[in-house]
C-alpha cells in the first residue's frame, strides 16, 4: 500500500508488532464486554480478567503493585493526570510550587507553562550541555513546601538519562512528591519504583511496538491525586471512561515482547550510527549524552545545513528519520532541547533525531550513515551557510 | 476461547467488526508514522490523509465540516471536554450556569455535579414518566446569561429520544450554547448540525461496532471552548497527544458500516421483544417511550423479580442481558434513570437493558423471551416480592 522505507525515525517503535495485534484479537471478537459488567456474565469476566491480567504486567515491570496502575489514553493524558490531579489535591496543604526541567516533553512543559499562567509558580531547572538536570540549581529551588517536582526519565530527542536516584533522593528528603515521564524509557531502560522514591511514572504503549492510543500512570500508592474526567468508577474510580481492554492488552503484549537482548540489538545499532556519522563526516556534533542515553536514540548536528534538507533528501532514497521533537516537526520553532543544552539556532536546525525500533537492522544503521556522507556532502556544497562558501 | 452466548446487553454493539480491524490494518503495519511528521517524508502524508479522511467522513454524517471534529479517547472525554472547556472558555462572560437533564450518563451527570460542587449553578431539569424532558421547566430555567446546556440526544438506559429541535430552538432564541451526548444514537437517529443549532456533539466508536478508545466531538466552528489536556498542537490545538489514527480510521468504517437498512432490522428486533415480552409475560412495564427510542434499545421492568437474579438465570442459558446502567451494573444502585422517570426501587431493581448489534437475529429477539418466561415463573415461585407469596 506505501512506499518502501527504512524508518530510523520515531516511526521505527510506533510500527505495532504482530503479536501484539494477535493478543488483542480476543478481546475484539470473543470477550469484548466493559468490564464493568462482570455481575451480569461469564464474558464480562473474561474481560475483566484481560484487563487486570494486562495490569499486573505493566506494574510488575516497573516493581509496582497492579492497584497502582491507571490506563489512560496515552502519554499525555498521564503527564497531565499525574501533574493537575496532584497539585489540585495538595491545594492549600503545600506551596502552589511545581518544580520541571528544561527540557520536558510538551505534556509536561506546557501543562507547566499553563499551571504558570494560572498563578502556580512554577520552576524550570536548567541542564548542562549534555541535558543533564543542574543538581545544584534543582537543590536550591526544592522546598519542602513543593507540591510536586516532573523531571523525565529520558529525554524524547537528544535520549539523555536523568540520573533519578538522586533525584528522587532530594524529593524524598524533603517530602516532596516526584513524577517522571517514561515515555520513551519504559521497558528500555530499568525503572524499579520498589527500590527508588518515584512516586508516579508516565508510560506509553506506541512507543514500543503496542498500539497507539492507550498509556498508563503508575500513582505510587497513597499519593494524593485528583480523578482525571468525570463519569463511572473505572480504574479504582480514578479515571472514568469505558475500559479499553483490547488496547490494555495489546499494551501488556507489547511490554512482555521487549527484552534485554533486544535493548543490548538497539543500542548497537545506536553506537554504530554515532560512531561512523562522527568519523565519516565532518562537522557533526553529539546531541546529548554520549554514555548515558536511551538505547534507541542518536541524535547529531549537521553543521552548514538545515536539518528538513537532510531529511527530505533521506526520504527521496527511502529513509526516514526527524528533525526536533518527533511530536512537533511540523513547526519550523528551533527545538526548545537543543536550545536547553545550550546549541544555537543553527545547531538546533541542523540536528537529526534517529530511532531504531525492533524491526531494524544493523544494515540499516550502515546504510543510513552511507546515504548521509553523500548527502550532507552535496547539501555543502550548494549550502551558503558552509564554511566553504 | 470463549462461552457461546448471544449477547443482547451492551457487549452487542462493542463488538469489532471484521471490516473495521482490516481498514486499521495499514496504519498498524504500513502508515504508522505520527501525523505531525508529515513535513519530514511520505508515510508521515499517508497517515495524515488517513486521519482526516475519516474526519470528514465523521463530520459528514453529522452534517459537519471536517475542521469541526475533534478525536477523543471516547465519549466520556467529550463530554468532559466539552462542558468544563466551554464553561471555562465563558467564565466571566456569562453566568457561571449549567442546565443538564436528570437521567444523563454518567460522563455528563457527575460532570455537572463536580462543578456544582466547585460552585457552579447546575439546575438538573426533571423528565415526564417516559424521561421527556420537561419543556415548561427547561424554558422557566434557561436564560440567555446561561452558559451551556447538555441535554442527551438519547438515553443510555431507557432509550428515550429528546425533541433537539424544540430544545435547541430554545436555546438558540436564548443565545446559550447547546452540547447533546450522542454516544448510543450517533448513525442510529438522524442528527444534522447543519440544520438544528446543536453546537457540541459527544460521539462513540465502540457503541457502533468500532474500536473501544477512541472518540470524537462536534464543535462548531466559532464555539469557545478550552482545550483539553495540555501537550503538542494536534487536533488543531484544541486536544493534545499524539493522534490514534488506526482508531480514527475504525471509527469511521464503523460510521460507513451503519445504514439506515441495519437500523430498520435493529428497530423490528426491539419491536419484536417489547411487544412478545408484554404480551407473553404478565407484569412487565415497558420503561422509556413507546414510540420515540432508540432503535438498538428495549427496557423493562419484570415485577417481583429483581433484574440481577434474572440476568444471572438468563447466563446460565447463554444469554446476556444488563440491569441499569451499561457502565455501572456493578454498582447495587438503583438506577437513576429509572427513579428520574418516576420509578421506585422495586421497579429499578427490576429492570432489564436490552441492546441489539449488527450481529443479533431476529431469533434471537425470540429465543431470549422464550427463556425469559421461564426464568421469570421460576423466580417468581420463589420470590418474597411476588402477589401470589
Amino acid at each position: 500500500m506505501f512506499n518502501e522505507t527504512i524508518y530510523l525515525d520515531n516511526a521505527a517503535s510506533t510500527r505495532l508488532d504482530e503479536e501484539v495485534l494477535e493478543a488483542m484479537k480476543p478481546y475484539f471478537f470473543d470477550a469484548y464486554a466493559v468490564a464493568t459488567s462482570e455481575f451480569g456474565y461469564s464474558m464480562g469476566i473474561d474481560a475483566k480478567e484481560g484487563l487486570e491480567r494486562s495490569r499486573k504486567v505493566i506494574a510488575s515491570r516497573l516493581g509496582a503493585q497492579a492497584g497502582e496502575i491507571v490506563f489512560t489514553s496515552g502519554s499525555t493524558e498521564s503527564s497531565n493526570m499525574a501533574i493537575k490531579g496532584v497539585l489540585s489535591a495538595l491545594k492549600g496543604k503545600k506551596d502552589d510550587h511545581l518544580i520541571v526541567s528544561r527540557l520536558e516533553d510538551f505534556s509536561v512543559l506546557n501543562t507547566a507553562k499553563k499551571l504558570d499562567k494560572q498563578g502556580y509558580k512554577v520552576d524550570f531547572i536548567n541542564v548542562d550541555g549534555e541535558g543533564v538536570l543542574d543538581i545544584d540549581m534543582f537543590t536550591d529551588t526544592i522546598t519542602s513546601q513543593t507540591a510536586l517536582v516532573s523531571i523525565q526519565q529520558a529525554n524524547q530527542e537528544i535520549g539523555t538519562l536523568q540520573d533519578l536516584k538522586a533525584i528522587s533522593d532530594i524529593c524524598e528528603d524533603k517530602d516532596v512528591l516526584l513524577h517522571t515521564d517514561a515515555t520513551h524509557s519504559f521497558t528500555r531502560v530499568p525503572l524499579d519504583v520498589s527500590k527508588l522514591p518515584v512516586d508516579l511514572v508516565t508510560m506509553s504503549a506506541h512507543t514500543i511496538h503496542g498500539p497507539r492510543g492507550i498509556g498508563a500512570l503508575y500513582i505510587r500508592e497513597g499519593t494524593p491525586i485528583d480523578k482525571w474526567m468525570d463519569g463511572g468508577f473505572q480504574e479504582s474510580d480514578r479515571r472514568a471512561g469505558v475500559e479499553n481492554i483490547p488496547s490494555a492488552v495489546g499494551f501488556a503484549k507489547a511490554v512482555e515482547l521487549v527484552t534485554p537482548e533486544e535493548n543490548e540489538r538497539l543500542a548497537a545499532m545506536r553506537d554504530r550510527v554515532i560512531e561512523r556519522a562522527m568519523s565519516d563526516i565532518s562537522h557533526v556534533t553529539l546531541n546529548g549524552s554520549a554514555t548515558s542515553r536511551l538505547p534507541q536514540n542518536a541524535n547529531m548536528t549537521f553543521h552548514y545545513v538545515e536539518g528538513e534538507s537532510i531529511t527530505l533528501h533521506l526520504d527521496m532514497l527511502g529513509f526516514a528519520v526527524s528533525t526536533g521533537s518527533a511530536c512537533f516537526s511540523r513547526s519550523l520553532e528551533a527545538s526548545h532541547v537543543i536550545l536547553g543544552i545550550g546549541g544555537n539556532h543553527e545547531r538546533a536546525h541542523g540536528s537529526l533525531r534517529f530511532s531504531f525500533g525492533r524491526f531494524n537492522t544493523i544494515e540499516d544503521a550502515d546504510a543510513i550513515i552511507d546515504a548521509l556522507k553523500d548527502v550532507v556532502t552535496n547539501l555543502r556544497a550548494i549550502s551558503p551557510l558552509s564554511e566553504d562558501n
